[in-house]
Protein backbone atom coordinates (compact mmCIF):
# COMPACT_ATOMS: atom_id res chain seq x y z
CA UNK A 1 0.00 0.00 0.00
CA UNK A 2 3.09 2.40 0.65
CA UNK A 3 3.50 2.99 -2.90
CA UNK A 4 0.14 3.87 -2.97
CA UNK A 5 0.27 7.64 -4.29
CA UNK A 6 2.45 10.00 -3.68
CA UNK A 7 3.87 8.33 -0.74
CA UNK A 8 6.95 8.34 -3.21
CA UNK A 9 9.06 5.66 -4.69
CA UNK A 10 11.39 8.34 -6.94
CA UNK A 11 13.33 9.94 -4.67
CA UNK A 12 14.22 13.19 -7.09
CA UNK A 13 11.57 16.01 -7.04
CA UNK A 14 9.96 14.68 -3.89
CA UNK A 15 8.77 17.70 -1.91
CA UNK A 16 8.81 18.25 1.69
CA UNK A 17 5.73 16.67 2.32
CA UNK A 18 6.03 14.00 0.51
CA UNK A 19 9.67 12.82 2.47
CA UNK A 20 7.81 13.09 5.73
CA UNK A 21 5.34 10.29 4.37
CA UNK A 22 7.67 8.44 2.96
CA UNK A 23 9.23 8.02 6.15
CA UNK A 24 5.80 7.33 8.12
CA UNK A 25 5.21 4.67 5.17
CA UNK A 26 8.16 2.68 6.15
CA UNK A 27 7.01 1.36 9.24
CA UNK A 28 4.86 -1.71 8.76
CA UNK A 29 3.05 -4.08 10.79
CA UNK A 30 5.39 -7.20 10.56
CA UNK A 31 8.46 -4.22 11.60
CA UNK A 32 7.20 -1.54 13.53
CA UNK A 33 10.42 -0.77 15.07
CA UNK A 34 13.67 0.63 12.44
CA UNK A 35 16.93 1.87 13.09
CA UNK A 36 18.08 4.78 11.26
CA UNK A 37 19.63 2.33 8.50
CA UNK A 38 17.39 0.50 8.02
CA UNK A 39 14.33 3.60 8.06
CA UNK A 40 16.65 5.38 5.51
CA UNK A 41 16.92 2.02 3.02
CA UNK A 42 13.12 2.05 3.41
CA UNK A 43 12.37 5.53 2.64
CA UNK A 44 14.84 5.77 -0.14
CA UNK A 45 16.39 8.92 1.12
CA UNK A 46 19.35 9.67 2.17
CA UNK A 47 20.88 9.49 6.12
CA UNK A 48 21.42 12.75 6.55
CA UNK A 49 17.63 13.72 5.12
CA UNK A 50 16.32 10.75 7.28
CA UNK A 51 17.93 11.67 10.27
CA UNK A 52 16.46 15.48 10.28
CA UNK A 53 13.12 14.38 9.20
CA UNK A 54 12.98 11.78 11.93
CA UNK A 55 14.09 13.84 14.64
CA UNK A 56 11.44 16.18 13.67
CA UNK A 57 8.69 14.01 13.86
CA UNK A 58 10.11 12.85 17.47
CA UNK A 59 9.80 16.22 18.68
CA UNK A 60 6.19 16.41 17.78
CA UNK A 61 5.21 13.14 18.91
CA UNK A 62 4.41 11.51 16.06
CA UNK A 63 7.45 9.06 16.28
CA UNK A 64 9.34 7.54 19.29
CA UNK A 65 13.38 7.04 19.40
CA UNK A 66 14.42 4.08 21.96
CA UNK A 67 17.78 4.38 24.16
CA UNK A 68 18.57 1.56 21.47
CA UNK A 69 17.81 4.01 18.23
CA UNK A 70 14.45 2.38 17.58
CA UNK A 71 12.46 4.26 15.82
CA UNK A 72 8.42 3.78 16.50
CA UNK A 73 5.45 5.20 15.89
CA UNK A 74 4.07 7.76 18.34
CA UNK A 75 1.42 8.43 20.45
CA UNK A 76 0.74 11.47 19.05
CA UNK A 77 0.07 9.78 15.51
CA UNK A 78 -1.66 7.41 17.12
CA UNK A 79 -4.34 10.18 19.20
CA UNK A 80 -4.75 12.18 15.67
CA UNK A 81 -5.32 9.28 13.46
CA UNK A 82 -8.07 8.10 16.16
CA UNK A 83 -9.65 11.03 14.63
CA UNK A 84 -10.07 9.03 11.43
CA UNK A 85 -14.10 8.74 11.08
CA UNK A 86 -13.62 5.52 9.48
CA UNK A 87 -13.14 4.74 13.47
CA UNK A 88 -15.06 7.40 14.86
CA UNK A 89 -18.58 6.75 13.44
CA UNK A 90 -18.65 3.42 12.47
CA UNK A 91 -16.88 1.58 15.28
CA UNK A 92 -18.10 3.46 18.10
CA UNK A 93 -22.17 2.56 16.67
CA UNK A 94 -20.55 -1.16 16.56
CA UNK A 95 -19.55 -2.18 19.81
CA UNK A 96 -22.27 -3.18 21.67
CA UNK A 97 -23.55 -4.77 18.76
CA UNK A 98 -19.67 -6.23 18.86
CA UNK A 99 -20.37 -6.95 22.15
CA UNK A 100 -23.38 -9.01 21.90
CA UNK A 101 -21.96 -10.78 19.48
CA UNK A 102 -18.90 -11.66 22.19
CA UNK A 103 -20.98 -12.37 24.77
CA UNK A 104 -23.16 -15.31 22.50
CA UNK A 105 -20.64 -17.07 21.17
CA UNK A 106 -16.99 -16.43 23.30
CA UNK A 107 -15.14 -16.39 19.67
CA UNK A 108 -13.39 -13.71 17.76
CA UNK A 109 -15.44 -10.93 16.82
CA UNK A 110 -14.40 -8.67 13.72
CA UNK A 111 -15.42 -5.36 12.01
CA UNK A 112 -13.92 -4.23 8.97
CA UNK A 113 -14.42 -1.88 5.66
CA UNK A 114 -13.46 -2.55 2.67
CA UNK A 115 -10.24 -0.25 1.49
CA UNK A 116 -9.04 -0.40 -2.28
CA UNK A 117 -8.72 -4.15 -2.64
CA UNK A 118 -8.60 -4.82 0.78
CA UNK A 119 -10.55 -5.38 4.11
CA UNK A 120 -9.47 -3.14 6.76
CA UNK A 121 -10.01 -4.45 10.16
CA UNK A 122 -11.50 -1.27 12.62
CA UNK A 123 -12.22 -3.08 15.31
CA UNK A 124 -11.80 -6.85 16.93
CA UNK A 125 -13.13 -8.56 20.30
CA UNK A 126 -11.34 -11.15 21.72
CA UNK A 127 -11.14 -13.60 24.94
CA UNK A 128 -8.81 -15.62 26.60
CA UNK A 129 -10.28 -18.55 25.05
CA UNK A 130 -10.72 -17.18 21.51
CA UNK A 131 -8.51 -18.74 18.67
CA UNK A 132 -5.74 -16.40 18.33
CA UNK A 133 -6.19 -15.28 14.88
CA UNK A 134 -3.80 -13.00 12.32
CA UNK A 135 -6.41 -9.80 11.96
CA UNK A 136 -5.22 -7.11 14.04
CA UNK A 137 -6.66 -3.52 14.59
CA UNK A 138 -5.64 -1.45 11.36
CA UNK A 139 -4.21 -4.75 9.91
CA UNK A 140 -5.25 -5.43 6.48
CA UNK A 141 -6.95 -8.65 5.31
CA UNK A 142 -7.26 -10.37 1.45
CA UNK A 143 -10.82 -10.06 -0.29
CA UNK A 144 -10.59 -13.30 -1.40
CA UNK A 145 -9.50 -15.55 1.86
CA UNK A 146 -11.70 -14.25 4.67
CA UNK A 147 -15.04 -14.15 5.26
CA UNK A 148 -14.94 -10.35 5.81
CA UNK A 149 -13.07 -9.77 2.78
CA UNK A 150 -15.99 -12.14 0.83
CA UNK A 151 -18.54 -10.24 1.96
CA UNK A 152 -16.99 -6.39 1.04
CA UNK A 153 -16.20 -7.94 -2.59
CA UNK A 154 -19.44 -9.33 -2.91
CA UNK A 155 -21.11 -6.33 -2.37
CA UNK A 156 -18.86 -3.96 -4.67
CA UNK A 157 -18.68 -2.98 -7.66
CA UNK A 158 -18.11 -5.29 -10.36
CA UNK A 159 -14.65 -3.54 -11.52
CA UNK A 160 -13.42 -4.13 -8.22
CA UNK A 161 -13.59 -8.07 -8.13
CA UNK A 162 -12.17 -7.55 -11.83
CA UNK A 163 -9.39 -5.79 -10.27
CA UNK A 164 -8.98 -8.48 -7.14
CA UNK A 165 -8.88 -11.02 -9.73
CA UNK A 166 -6.44 -9.82 -11.94
CA UNK A 167 -4.04 -8.90 -9.13
CA UNK A 168 -3.82 -12.86 -9.03
CA UNK A 169 -5.87 -14.83 -5.92
CA UNK A 170 -2.67 -15.66 -3.74
CA UNK A 171 -3.20 -19.47 -2.15
CA UNK A 172 -2.63 -18.55 1.65
CA UNK A 173 -3.26 -22.16 1.79
CA UNK A 174 -4.35 -25.25 -0.14
CA UNK A 175 -8.14 -24.09 0.58
CA UNK A 176 -7.47 -20.85 -0.73
CA UNK A 177 -10.03 -20.35 -3.80
CA UNK A 178 -7.87 -19.56 -6.50
CA UNK A 179 -9.83 -19.97 -9.50
CA UNK A 180 -11.44 -16.60 -11.11
CA UNK A 181 -14.44 -18.83 -11.95
CA UNK A 182 -14.88 -20.17 -8.81
CA UNK A 183 -14.72 -17.06 -6.67
CA UNK A 184 -17.30 -15.32 -8.82
CA UNK A 185 -19.39 -18.01 -8.23
CA UNK A 186 -18.33 -18.38 -4.26
CA UNK A 187 -19.43 -14.42 -4.33
CA UNK A 188 -22.91 -14.85 -6.04
CA UNK A 189 -23.55 -17.25 -3.47
CA UNK A 190 -22.32 -14.75 -0.57
CA UNK A 191 -25.06 -12.62 -2.56
CA UNK A 192 -27.48 -15.07 -2.11
CA UNK A 193 -27.06 -16.96 1.34
CA UNK A 194 -26.78 -13.35 2.68
CA UNK A 195 -23.15 -14.19 4.49
CA UNK A 196 -19.74 -15.72 3.94
CA UNK A 197 -18.14 -18.33 5.30
CA UNK A 198 -14.38 -19.62 4.58
CA UNK A 199 -12.74 -22.34 6.09
CA UNK A 200 -8.88 -23.06 6.28
CA UNK A 201 -8.78 -20.60 3.15
CA UNK A 202 -6.90 -17.70 5.01
CA UNK A 203 -5.14 -19.49 8.23
CA UNK A 204 -5.24 -23.86 8.78
CA UNK A 205 -7.43 -24.78 11.31
CA UNK A 206 -10.32 -21.74 11.31
CA UNK A 207 -13.29 -20.65 10.29
CA UNK A 208 -14.90 -17.49 9.19
CA UNK A 209 -18.24 -16.82 9.36
CA UNK A 210 -19.00 -12.79 8.62
CA UNK A 211 -22.31 -10.70 7.20
CA UNK A 212 -22.40 -7.71 5.87
CA UNK A 213 -23.38 -4.25 7.24
CA UNK A 214 -25.98 -2.46 5.35
CA UNK A 215 -26.01 1.76 5.31
CA UNK A 216 -29.41 3.45 3.64
CA UNK A 217 -30.08 2.46 0.18
CA UNK A 218 -29.37 -1.33 1.03
CA UNK A 219 -25.40 0.05 0.51
CA UNK A 220 -22.83 -2.08 2.02
CA UNK A 221 -20.61 0.05 4.05
CA UNK A 222 -19.10 -2.95 6.28
CA UNK A 223 -19.07 -6.28 7.30
CA UNK A 224 -19.13 -8.12 11.38
CA UNK A 225 -17.62 -11.82 11.44
CA UNK A 226 -16.98 -14.20 14.00
CA UNK A 227 -13.81 -16.54 13.33
CA UNK A 228 -13.60 -20.07 15.35
CA UNK A 229 -11.56 -23.09 15.00
CA UNK A 230 -12.68 -25.38 12.24
CA UNK A 231 -12.86 -28.73 14.63
CA UNK A 232 -15.66 -27.14 16.93
CA UNK A 233 -17.67 -25.22 14.13
CA UNK A 234 -21.28 -25.83 13.02
CA UNK A 235 -21.65 -22.89 10.32
CA UNK A 236 -25.29 -23.85 10.32
CA UNK A 237 -25.87 -22.94 14.21
CA UNK A 238 -23.57 -19.86 13.58
CA UNK A 239 -24.54 -18.04 10.54
CA UNK A 240 -27.79 -17.00 11.99
CA UNK A 241 -26.02 -15.55 14.90
CA UNK A 242 -24.05 -13.21 12.68
CA UNK A 243 -27.04 -12.38 10.87
CA UNK A 244 -28.55 -11.22 13.32
CA UNK A 245 -26.39 -9.01 15.31
CA UNK A 246 -25.29 -7.76 11.20
CA UNK A 247 -28.76 -7.38 11.02
CA UNK A 248 -29.49 -5.08 14.21
CA UNK A 249 -25.94 -3.67 13.47
CA UNK A 250 -27.07 -2.56 10.02
CA UNK A 251 -30.58 -0.78 11.64
CA UNK A 252 -28.09 1.48 13.67
CA UNK A 253 -26.01 2.64 11.20
CA UNK A 254 -28.55 3.23 8.87
CA UNK A 255 -30.85 5.23 11.34
CA UNK A 256 -27.60 7.17 12.17
CA UNK A 257 -25.84 7.27 8.60
CA UNK A 258 -25.83 11.30 8.86
CA UNK A 259 -23.49 11.41 11.64
CA UNK A 260 -21.27 8.70 9.99
CA UNK A 261 -19.02 9.71 7.53
CA UNK A 262 -18.75 7.39 4.45
CA UNK A 263 -15.67 5.86 4.03
CA UNK A 264 -13.15 7.44 1.87
CA UNK A 265 -13.13 7.74 -2.03
CA UNK A 266 -10.64 9.63 -2.60
CA UNK A 267 -7.89 7.00 -2.71
CA UNK A 268 -10.17 3.95 -3.30
CA UNK A 269 -8.42 1.58 -5.81
CA UNK B 1 14.03 22.37 18.00
CA UNK B 2 11.97 24.18 21.12
CA UNK B 3 9.21 25.79 18.92
CA UNK B 4 8.59 22.87 17.07
CA UNK B 5 7.71 21.07 20.27
CA UNK B 6 3.92 22.30 20.51
CA UNK B 7 3.35 22.28 16.44
CA UNK B 8 4.38 25.44 16.39
CA UNK B 9 2.62 28.72 17.42
CA UNK B 10 5.04 30.96 15.80
CA UNK B 11 4.92 30.30 11.59
CA UNK B 12 8.01 32.84 10.59
CA UNK B 13 11.15 29.96 10.17
CA UNK B 14 8.63 26.77 10.05
CA UNK B 15 10.30 24.13 8.39
CA UNK B 16 8.11 22.35 6.01
CA UNK B 17 8.31 19.16 8.65
CA UNK B 18 6.63 21.83 11.21
CA UNK B 19 4.19 23.01 8.47
CA UNK B 20 2.63 19.92 8.05
CA UNK B 21 2.41 18.87 11.88
CA UNK B 22 0.71 22.48 12.67
CA UNK B 23 -1.77 20.99 10.16
CA UNK B 24 -2.90 18.04 11.66
CA UNK B 25 -2.46 19.27 15.07
CA UNK B 26 -5.92 22.09 13.55
CA UNK B 27 -7.93 18.72 14.16
CA UNK B 28 -9.41 17.78 17.48
CA UNK B 29 -12.26 15.06 18.66
CA UNK B 30 -14.49 18.66 19.46
CA UNK B 31 -14.42 19.73 15.37
CA UNK B 32 -12.82 16.51 13.52
CA UNK B 33 -14.29 18.33 10.11
CA UNK B 34 -12.31 21.49 8.98
CA UNK B 35 -12.97 23.56 5.61
CA UNK B 36 -10.44 25.17 4.26
CA UNK B 37 -10.28 28.29 5.90
CA UNK B 38 -11.07 27.03 8.89
CA UNK B 39 -7.91 24.98 8.55
CA UNK B 40 -5.73 28.06 7.97
CA UNK B 41 -7.26 29.84 10.42
CA UNK B 42 -6.27 27.30 13.04
CA UNK B 43 -2.68 26.38 11.75
CA UNK B 44 -1.81 29.80 11.11
CA UNK B 45 -1.05 29.02 7.86
CA UNK B 46 -1.70 31.36 4.29
CA UNK B 47 -4.54 30.17 2.61
CA UNK B 48 -2.41 29.21 -0.38
CA UNK B 49 0.41 27.06 1.65
CA UNK B 50 -2.59 25.34 3.58
CA UNK B 51 -4.16 24.87 0.51
CA UNK B 52 -0.99 22.93 -1.06
CA UNK B 53 -0.04 20.97 1.81
CA UNK B 54 -3.71 19.82 2.49
CA UNK B 55 -3.57 18.30 -0.96
CA UNK B 56 -0.77 16.58 -0.40
CA UNK B 57 -2.25 14.83 2.66
CA UNK B 58 -5.36 14.02 0.95
CA UNK B 59 -2.95 12.34 -2.15
CA UNK B 60 -0.93 10.57 0.31
CA UNK B 61 -4.28 9.49 2.35
CA UNK B 62 -4.18 11.13 5.58
CA UNK B 63 -6.43 13.57 5.29
CA UNK B 64 -10.30 13.09 3.62
CA UNK B 65 -11.75 15.57 1.35
CA UNK B 66 -15.33 15.48 1.08
CA UNK B 67 -17.55 16.95 -1.77
CA UNK B 68 -18.65 19.53 0.96
CA UNK B 69 -15.48 20.92 1.23
CA UNK B 70 -14.51 19.73 4.06
CA UNK B 71 -10.93 18.06 5.79
CA UNK B 72 -10.94 14.90 8.18
CA UNK B 73 -8.10 12.92 9.46
CA UNK B 74 -7.85 9.79 6.72
CA UNK B 75 -7.56 6.29 7.00
CA UNK B 76 -3.68 6.28 6.10
CA UNK B 77 -3.21 8.09 9.21
CA UNK B 78 -5.36 5.94 11.47
CA UNK B 79 -3.93 2.65 9.92
CA UNK B 80 -0.31 3.83 10.85
CA UNK B 81 -1.33 5.46 14.25
CA UNK B 82 -3.00 1.69 14.88
CA UNK B 83 1.08 1.21 14.77
CA UNK B 84 2.68 2.76 17.91
CA UNK B 85 3.37 0.54 20.50
CA UNK B 86 0.86 2.39 23.11
CA UNK B 87 -2.09 0.96 21.43
CA UNK B 88 -0.49 -2.53 19.96
CA UNK B 89 1.53 -3.82 23.07
CA UNK B 90 -0.55 -2.72 26.19
CA UNK B 91 -4.17 -2.95 23.99
CA UNK B 92 -3.85 -6.23 22.42
CA UNK B 93 -2.35 -7.63 26.15
CA UNK B 94 -5.19 -6.18 27.81
CA UNK B 95 -8.22 -6.62 25.78
CA UNK B 96 -9.17 -10.26 27.54
CA UNK B 97 -9.00 -8.84 30.83
CA UNK B 98 -11.39 -5.92 29.63
CA UNK B 99 -13.71 -8.23 28.15
CA UNK B 100 -13.82 -10.34 31.75
CA UNK B 101 -14.37 -7.02 33.53
CA UNK B 102 -17.27 -5.72 30.82
CA UNK B 103 -18.96 -9.57 31.14
CA UNK B 104 -18.67 -9.82 34.99
CA UNK B 105 -20.31 -5.77 35.82
CA UNK B 106 -21.85 -4.85 31.76
CA UNK B 107 -20.30 -1.80 32.55
CA UNK B 108 -18.11 0.87 30.44
CA UNK B 109 -14.40 -0.60 30.99
CA UNK B 110 -11.45 1.76 30.59
CA UNK B 111 -7.61 0.99 30.12
CA UNK B 112 -5.68 4.21 30.17
CA UNK B 113 -1.84 5.29 30.34
CA UNK B 114 -0.39 8.80 31.52
CA UNK B 115 0.70 11.39 28.65
CA UNK B 116 2.17 14.28 30.21
CA UNK B 117 -0.19 16.35 32.45
CA UNK B 118 -3.15 13.73 30.90
CA UNK B 119 -5.10 10.03 30.98
CA UNK B 120 -4.54 9.19 27.46
CA UNK B 121 -7.85 6.74 26.98
CA UNK B 122 -6.16 3.70 25.01
CA UNK B 123 -9.45 1.23 25.02
CA UNK B 124 -13.01 1.18 25.54
CA UNK B 125 -15.48 -1.45 25.89
CA UNK B 126 -19.33 -0.68 26.47
CA UNK B 127 -22.61 -2.73 26.21
CA UNK B 128 -26.12 -1.24 25.11
CA UNK B 129 -26.75 -0.70 28.81
CA UNK B 130 -23.49 1.10 29.61
CA UNK B 131 -24.05 4.80 31.03
CA UNK B 132 -23.04 7.15 27.76
CA UNK B 133 -19.87 8.58 28.88
CA UNK B 134 -17.23 11.40 27.30
CA UNK B 135 -14.42 9.32 27.19
CA UNK B 136 -13.00 7.85 23.85
CA UNK B 137 -10.54 5.73 22.62
CA UNK B 138 -7.84 8.19 21.67
CA UNK B 139 -9.46 10.69 24.01
CA UNK B 140 -7.78 12.50 26.99
CA UNK B 141 -9.04 12.89 30.45
CA UNK B 142 -8.33 14.90 33.38
CA UNK B 143 -5.46 13.56 36.11
CA UNK B 144 -7.57 15.10 39.15
CA UNK B 145 -11.15 14.47 38.67
CA UNK B 146 -11.10 11.01 37.00
CA UNK B 147 -10.58 7.55 38.40
CA UNK B 148 -7.58 6.39 35.76
CA UNK B 149 -6.57 9.72 36.42
CA UNK B 150 -6.24 9.62 39.92
CA UNK B 151 -4.62 6.19 39.83
CA UNK B 152 -1.98 7.29 37.18
CA UNK B 153 -1.52 10.68 39.22
CA UNK B 154 -0.99 8.63 42.75
CA UNK B 155 1.89 6.47 41.08
CA UNK B 156 3.40 9.14 38.93
CA UNK B 157 6.55 11.29 40.20
CA UNK B 158 5.98 14.09 42.26
CA UNK B 159 6.99 16.61 40.18
CA UNK B 160 3.66 15.49 37.82
CA UNK B 161 1.67 16.17 40.82
CA UNK B 162 3.02 19.37 41.49
CA UNK B 163 2.84 20.25 37.45
CA UNK B 164 -0.53 19.24 37.73
CA UNK B 165 -1.64 21.54 41.20
CA UNK B 166 0.41 25.00 39.37
CA UNK B 167 -1.61 23.93 35.90
CA UNK B 168 -4.39 24.63 38.07
CA UNK B 169 -7.41 22.27 39.35
CA UNK B 170 -10.86 23.25 37.18
CA UNK B 171 -14.00 22.51 38.39
CA UNK B 172 -15.48 20.10 35.92
CA UNK B 173 -19.09 20.00 38.21
CA UNK B 174 -19.34 20.87 42.09
CA UNK B 175 -17.79 17.62 43.04
CA UNK B 176 -14.75 17.93 41.71
CA UNK B 177 -11.59 18.29 43.33
CA UNK B 178 -9.81 21.71 43.14
CA UNK B 179 -7.79 21.98 46.50
CA UNK B 180 -4.25 20.97 46.38
CA UNK B 181 -4.37 19.36 49.96
CA UNK B 182 -7.08 17.43 49.35
CA UNK B 183 -6.31 16.02 46.27
CA UNK B 184 -2.68 15.01 47.69
CA UNK B 185 -4.46 13.49 50.64
CA UNK B 186 -6.83 11.92 48.24
CA UNK B 187 -3.86 10.36 46.13
CA UNK B 188 -2.02 9.22 49.24
CA UNK B 189 -5.51 6.80 49.72
CA UNK B 190 -5.44 5.62 46.36
CA UNK B 191 -1.81 4.32 47.14
CA UNK B 192 -2.86 2.86 50.32
CA UNK B 193 -5.94 1.63 49.22
CA UNK B 194 -5.12 0.17 46.06
CA UNK B 195 -7.77 1.27 43.84
CA UNK B 196 -9.48 5.20 43.24
CA UNK B 197 -12.83 6.02 43.01
CA UNK B 198 -14.86 9.38 41.82
CA UNK B 199 -18.48 10.09 42.44
CA UNK B 200 -19.69 12.88 40.20
CA UNK B 201 -16.30 14.79 40.02
CA UNK B 202 -15.86 14.76 36.03
CA UNK B 203 -19.94 14.25 35.20
CA UNK B 204 -23.03 14.42 37.62
CA UNK B 205 -24.25 10.94 37.77
CA UNK B 206 -21.45 8.50 37.22
CA UNK B 207 -18.96 6.80 39.12
CA UNK B 208 -15.68 5.67 37.99
CA UNK B 209 -13.14 2.79 40.42
CA UNK B 210 -10.02 2.72 38.57
CA UNK B 211 -6.87 0.11 39.55
CA UNK B 212 -3.29 0.54 38.71
CA UNK B 213 -1.57 -1.98 36.35
CA UNK B 214 1.77 -3.03 36.99
CA UNK B 215 4.85 -3.72 35.08
CA UNK B 216 8.34 -4.71 36.44
CA UNK B 217 9.61 -3.28 39.18
CA UNK B 218 6.41 -2.10 40.72
CA UNK B 219 6.05 0.46 38.54
CA UNK B 220 3.01 1.97 37.65
CA UNK B 221 2.12 1.79 33.42
CA UNK B 222 -1.66 2.02 33.01
CA UNK B 223 -4.79 2.38 34.83
CA UNK B 224 -7.88 0.09 34.45
CA UNK B 225 -11.39 1.39 35.74
CA UNK B 226 -15.52 0.87 35.59
CA UNK B 227 -17.86 4.05 35.07
CA UNK B 228 -21.30 3.45 36.24
CA UNK B 229 -24.12 5.34 37.16
CA UNK B 230 -23.80 6.96 40.76
CA UNK B 231 -27.18 6.11 41.58
CA UNK B 232 -26.96 2.14 41.36
CA UNK B 233 -23.57 2.37 42.47
CA UNK B 234 -21.89 0.11 45.31
CA UNK B 235 -18.12 1.03 45.39
CA UNK B 236 -17.39 -1.71 48.23
CA UNK B 237 -19.02 -4.71 45.38
CA UNK B 238 -17.57 -3.42 42.65
CA UNK B 239 -13.45 -2.22 43.56
CA UNK B 240 -12.85 -5.99 44.24
CA UNK B 241 -13.74 -6.68 40.78
CA UNK B 242 -12.01 -4.00 39.48
CA UNK B 243 -8.91 -4.82 41.39
CA UNK B 244 -8.81 -8.55 40.50
CA UNK B 245 -8.48 -7.65 36.62
CA UNK B 246 -6.22 -4.93 37.27
CA UNK B 247 -3.94 -7.82 39.16
CA UNK B 248 -4.60 -9.89 36.53
CA UNK B 249 -3.89 -8.10 34.14
CA UNK B 250 -0.50 -6.89 36.14
CA UNK B 251 0.88 -10.49 35.90
CA UNK B 252 0.61 -10.71 32.17
CA UNK B 253 2.09 -7.35 31.50
CA UNK B 254 5.18 -7.83 33.89
CA UNK B 255 5.39 -11.10 31.75
CA UNK B 256 5.62 -9.80 28.81
CA UNK B 257 7.24 -6.58 29.01
CA UNK B 258 9.83 -7.33 26.96
CA UNK B 259 7.14 -7.31 23.89
CA UNK B 260 5.50 -4.22 25.23
CA UNK B 261 7.95 -0.96 24.18
CA UNK B 262 7.52 1.52 27.11
CA UNK B 263 4.80 4.39 26.92
CA UNK B 264 7.07 7.28 25.16
CA UNK B 265 8.78 9.46 27.52
CA UNK B 266 10.45 11.84 24.22
CA UNK B 267 7.74 14.44 24.82
CA UNK B 268 6.72 13.81 28.26
CA UNK B 269 6.09 16.73 30.43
Amino acid sequence: MSQRMSGGSTVAGQTAASKIFTILDAFVPDEPGLNLTQLSRRSGLPLATTHRLARELVGWGGLELDEAGTYRIGVRLWEIGSLAPVRGGLRELAIADMEDLYEATHENVQLAVRDGLEALVLEKISGRHSLEIVARVGGRLPLHATGLGKVLLAHAPESVVDAVIEAGLPALTEHTITDPAELRACLEGVRQNGFAWTRDEMTLGSVSIAAPIFGPNELVVAALSIVVRSRVTDVARLSPTVKTAARGLSRRVAASWHRIVPTPGSHEA
